[in-house]
């Protein structure tokens, strides 16, 4: 591949393929960003024509940031992306079935190095380069969205398993029997109660269960979102407060297994979810130490990603392109 | 510390530290063990006591086998045993109580490097060198004895997480609100099911709350074990058999959450109730790839380790010294 050598500082591409829409961005070393853009995911079936508009609005930022010289890869942030083979596989959320050579095809249309992982294991990296778990060698990171993602760093290294699909947090059973997910078709994951969907499944639950007065009986069922149950609680809607909690509880309840396993410095944070602040966090934080082992009991942080959420996706996929070779 | 240099090939010396006995040899590098012996580690409630006894023990191995200048290190598997600060931590198991600076003690003892981890922990290491793991980078070891224990590789490297206690899968909270385990006072761990003790009790459970016939209501209650059982499902008494049944769908379920983590290339299942075969084996690897995400099923092996019981624990804890520096 053939490549400019120039005495800059080298930079990184950042490109984080998500549900509705993809998040680029030029990065320096130190996590600054220095141009930044997003394109719709969704209107293109064929994955070659989203790629060439991927790259005919990318390179303009690499001509501003001083050419494909001074680029040192592209890093690429994915649902299903695998790390070891370079593809998405099976996403459920993007619009191209299949098992999609993405890597390569990017590769060949940008002449530069590309290297793609999932967007949890992406969004790790950018916690311990820039964010939350800046310096730490063993931390996990969750991501609270409309799903629930997970990127595990153990031994400084992101763990990707034998096969490149480690760090599937969200489709632990944590409650054997329990909610049916309508993605998976298993009962009782961590992703069916701790997610956006989740607590909207669960206030509707909550709403038919009860005659307990609620301002969000005010609400079609249809229309109940995690947003306004949040806006709920903050109003001191208790039914609201209680959806919150009930989600805390089985959040805490998977962390403390997740502890068990790996015996991270900290648990970090992010998404939606989070924004709900100590009315999740708080009963989180109180049945993790309440399943743990006093071995592990008040040593393990749990803590919110401080990246700017637009920004996150972008500096976590650049980061990949650090460790290339 | 003073080393006699030799040409001759290095040994290590791996000493297992068990509730009852403790076990200890001389290992090579291609974990030959050239010889071995145990000792009690009950009747000595001065822990001293114990590591001076364990000195008188050993050193004629040493001598035999070369002397101290052969020796590279000292390998030590115990329960609790931490890797990061030498000590063995409130062990329930040993007699001795508190936090006990091991390491330290044995090496001034012997005058050469040590290094400890938990018990389950060396034996990872040496399935990894010696075993059914060998030249896998990703794993996980489960011991299923009178407890459940674990050691989980990652990138070819032990997990031990920020505090060195990494790896307690037996405390993953299966069932919530289920059975309550005794000794640490939590309801529904994997330990309270899979283990020697957990089929004991399933064992009473579905003896009292049902009127099926099974030899094992011959027995008296305090005397039913987990080898009683095996004996009886042999024999082909049903109510047995549905006992490992049970025992190895909670087992499965569990696997099956452990996978989704690190998506291992293959899980090795030691111990006692490995001797149940295809019993306890089957139904945990039908349970196991049910609770399966498509994206891991079929690829998961579970193996039983090979290495011969009274071997394995010396070959472990000798493998911790081949890393030291």
């Amino acid at each position: 591949m053939p490549r400019i050598k120039t005495n800059f500082e080298q930079l990184a591409v950042g490109i984080d393929i998500g549900g509705t829409n993809t998040k680029f961005g030029i990065v320096d070393r130190v996590g600054n960003l220095l141009f930044s853009s997003e394109m719709p995911t969704r209107g293109y079936n064929d994955v070659n024509h989203f790629i060439e508009e991927m790259h005919k609005r990318v390179m303009p930022f690499i001509e501003q940031a001083g050419g494909v010289g001074r680029i040192k890869g592209i890093g690429l942030g994915a649902p299903n992306g695998n790390y070891y083979t370079g593809t998405i596989e099976y996403a459920p959320n993007l619009p191209w079935k299949g098992i999609i050579p993405f890597s390569k095809m990017v590769e060949d249309i940008f002449q530069l190095p590309v290297v793609l992982t999932n967007d949890a294991n992406a969004a790790a990296l950018g916690e311990m380069m820039y964010g939350a778990a800046k310096d730490m060698k063993d931390f996990i990171m969750i991501t609270l969205g409309t799903g629930v993602g997970s990127g595990i760093v153990a031994n400084g290294k992101l763990i990707y398993g034998h096969d490149g699909n480690a760090g599937e947090l969200g489709h632990s059973v944590i409650i054997p029997g329990g909610r049916l997910h309508e993605g998976t078709g298993k009962r009782g994951s961590l992703e069916s109660y701790a997610s956006a969907t989740g607590v909207c499944l669960t206030a509707i639950e909550m709403l038919e269960n009860s005659d307990q007065p609620s301002i969000l009986r005010e609400v079609p069922k249809d229309q109940i979102d995690s947003k306004k149950v949040y806006e709920a609680a903050i109003a001191g809607d208790e039914l609201a407060k209680s959806i919150f909690e009930f989600t805390g509880k089985i959040l805490g309840m998977a962390l403390a297994n997740f502890v068990m396993f790996s015996s991270p410095e900290a648990i970090i944070l992010f998404g939606g979810l989070t924004k709900a602040g100590d009315m999740i966090l708080k009963p989180t934080r109180e049945h993790m130490e309440e399943n743990l082992l006093p071995i592990y009991q008040h040593k393990v942080k749990i803590l919110v990603s401080h990246l700017k959420e637009s920004d996150a996706a972008i500096l976590g996929a650049s980061a990949l392109v650090w460790d290339l070779k």
